[in-house]
């Protein structure tokens, strides 16, 4: 990591915040709220962390103008509209990410006819196939592979493990995480009550990851049984998600750890879904829909609307009907104390008032 | 991809199915709706994609007997009773499998005392253990390991990063996609108070994996404590599936993606798992039974029967129970609303007609 | 495995337990209660099982004392009190962990810089980084990856695919199995409205495992943001379990397969989080709290609590929830009934005492 010294005023420039305290502190890097020093700007964005920040020995720390009123002893505070996105583009400046070592390891097997650009780094026991091409200034980590004809654009990581499958394509600066698996099969099988069998239907399609895609740790993204499997530019997919054949993502999706979209559906822009959704096949996402963590999305949703539950709906219905799913036995209780009172009040009236002059149609 | 080209009549009598158009047609390929000219043949299963057959430019479209009279402007159909099914056949007679190139790559290591059939295709980067075997036509593909001792039958597929642990067992024609694992240890511990300490228990078993199963990417079966960890011929298993130590599946079981199954927990034969459902360990799942997408099955389940929710039941009983929990709030409003009415009428009986002379066995 | 015979009364000495039946039998190994035969040792610990116990050839069952009266025909019986824990050790007995191979196989990679200690066992096509250091006897099973600067302790196990990035650290006696993914990046982006873009925010922390720690097939375990993501000692963590950036687990926590932590949050000591359990970001989960199968944890578990539902609530109020959840078509039922004779009963009481001069301060 670098450590490069920068003036806190220089900070709060370059993000469009501002600072409050010293501006000429010198900043020498990022750390959390419980381990920055004096010279280390830390961050501070969850009323669940107040004692730590009161505690915090940061030189200054990165608060939302909310906050502002919170500033701890000894320390200046950079303030910024997104405090969030202000620390990552900090930590990103202080943590440049390494610069690729253009070559191969020797122990690389990279095929004759592959195409590898000259500033690419090509790690070690690393694999590229037969017409497999990867861009300017890529870097296949240890043990990554690349099979045949797959085409892996500019800037591109990835990380040991992560596989990418033949004729799959990856856009520009795609990072897959250790163990992220590009192009396996898609799920399809149709039954032959003949065998019994369940006949393998080919998965003849790719997948294509557009630019900025970034993968998680054993994350699976299947090939199309016809034509592609897409991730949109932009998309974050977090670990052990599952995309299936012929599922089609828009851009600045993100797909958090462990969620499962089955083959054919289609999200728009910028949906968002929480950890271990499922959303079964063939339906329709709208853009910035957003699913709750474990919901199971099983209709098409609207653009925007947020959605929880499994069967998921509404939001908003969700909350009421959980927190009324808590209450079902005391709702039980009070409905047996209804019939039990309703047999009394039923007793008393008939003594008092027979029932037969009564023409009642409901009680047939 | 070959391209011979095929009279539409012949796929047809190839499959069963019948031709509404012109038995003539040459169909060079398959293709989606979208994406097939007037030289290929695409599929019609569902009716979410009614538009997509309308426009289409396809040659031809197989299509189940009811859709024969959706023939779009320009295209034959190819009816076919079951049309996923033969849709299946043509696309893998359009696209047969590539045929293993027999030898190994330099850079694969085959341990001395493996046995490598000669016809089997060892990739680059591939490792077989000591004493592993490798029946006839298998391929490993770049990256997959077979440890000490594994045994992999004849025409096997393993994808990249797939890794056989040591003594476990394949049968032929078994695929493992990327990342797929066969083997690894149990999830078994037994708690030591005295440490305290979860004591690993030796997962000394292996696991089976009979004729044509097919595991997804990043499916994990595992190695069973004493005896067989199994999954029975013909059964295919999605990506990031769970199958616990001595779980035994039977014949042309379908497990779709992230589903689980816990340890020692039988499934009988054509079992259906839906996505990210979770069958808890020791419990039987009969034939033919199939299970709801994110169901927690936690009962045995009587062969033949469908079940859903969490915990599960049958899925008739399911479709009601989670319909009317969309109409707690209402529910809970009309209980208050009883309780009122209620109360009232308690009050002007009682005005009416004075209790102390009522006797009420129910009110003690 | 080795196959020295020993005395089933040493047996019963070692793990503190009792013979009923013949203390000089001579015990070779240990095996199911199908497989088992005369010389060999099965276990017993759950009812389902009782009619394999009736039909075992087993020379001897390790049973717990309240199974002591159902002693199969020509078994002896070594009852312990803990049977799960005294079997465990005796498995263990009769089959030792293989002793580690010092040295490297001439495929593996291991960079200028690395320090291997010289009883480590380096295998076939694994790869060590500049600056990482491995301890002693541990092993790095085929196509197992420690990227640079990362640290191994003593008598640890990578199995093959298994990978820890760059300067993680591992304990003593930490197992990885297939696939499991060590540091991988944590899901962290900041939304920039005026790219728009999820700007990545650098994770720059590291994943730290302490002794005794196991990772199953595919799980992965994020590095921080900044900081560590830790696994406390002892903790027990199944196939494809998710452990976002910032997590804390506690000592000895067991978490079962498919579980996901999302990040920040802290688990105390001895929690246990069933299979598919997820839990939302910045929660505080308590020591031995207990969290139910699929539960979803969205809010703190006070200490030694157990939880289930989603979201999550006591496992005893669940336990009625969800009884009652499938009474909810009876609920509704019942509740039109009730409206239904409530009504009777006003339209009674009304021809009977018209409410007119009947003062009703609810009904405003």
């Amino acid at each position: 990591m670098t450590r490069t010294s920068r003036r806190l005023g220089d900070l709060a420039e370059f993000v469009g915040g501002r600072v409050v305290g010293d501006p000429e502190l010198l900043v020498r890097g990022v750390a959390s709220l419980e381990a920055a020093g004096p010279e280390e700007l830390a961050f501070f964005h969850n009323a669940r962390y107040r004692a730590a920040l009161e505690r915090t020995r940061a030189g200054a720390v990165v608060v939302a103008p909310a906050a502002e009123s919170t500033r701890p002893a000894g320390a200046s505070l950079l303030v910024a509209d997104n405090p969030y996105l202000a620390f990552g583009r900090l930590s990103a400046l202080f943590q440049p990410a390494a610069a690729p070592r253009p070559g191969r390891h020797p122990s690389a097997v990279i095929e004759a006819t592959a195409e590898v650009d000259p500033t690419a780094e090509i790690g070690a026991l690393a694999y590229v196939g037969p017409g497999a091409r990867i861009g300017p200034r890529s870097v296949l980590r240890p043990g990554s592979i690349v099979e045949r004809e797959a085409v892996i654009g500019a800037d591109c990581l990835l990380q040991p493990g992560a596989v990418v499958r033949e004729r799959c394509v990856l856009g520009d600066r795609v990072s897959l995480q250790p163990g992220a698996i590009v192009g396996s099969d898609g799920f399809g099988y149709a039954f032959d009550p003949a065998g019994p069998a369940h006949v393998k239907v080919p998965q003849a399609g790719i997948a294509r990851l557009e630019d900025d895609v970034e993968l998680g740790a054993c994350a699976c993204v299947d090939r199309a049984t016809l034509g592609e499997t897409v991730v949109g530019r932009g998309s974050k997919v977090d670990n052990l998600v599952q995309i299936a054949h012929n599922v089609r993502l828009g851009a600045h999706c993100l797909l958090c750890a462990q969620a499962g979209v089955a083959g054919s559906t289609q999200l728009g822009d910028g949906v968002i879904l929480g950890g271990q959704v499922g959303v079964v096949g063939h339906l329709s996402i709208g853009d910035l829909a957003r699913v709750g963590a474990q919901a199971g999305v099983m209709d098409d949703v609207p653009a925007g609307e947020s959605w929880s539950g499994s069967p998921a709906r509404g939001h908003a219905a969700w909350l009421r009907s959980s927190a009324a799913y808590w209450r079902l036995p005391e709702i039980l209780k009070r409905q047996q104390a209804l019939e039990r009172r309703l047999a009394e009040l039923e007793v008393r009236l008939a003594r008092a008032q027979p029932p037969e002059a009564e023409p009642s149609p409901r009680s047939g």
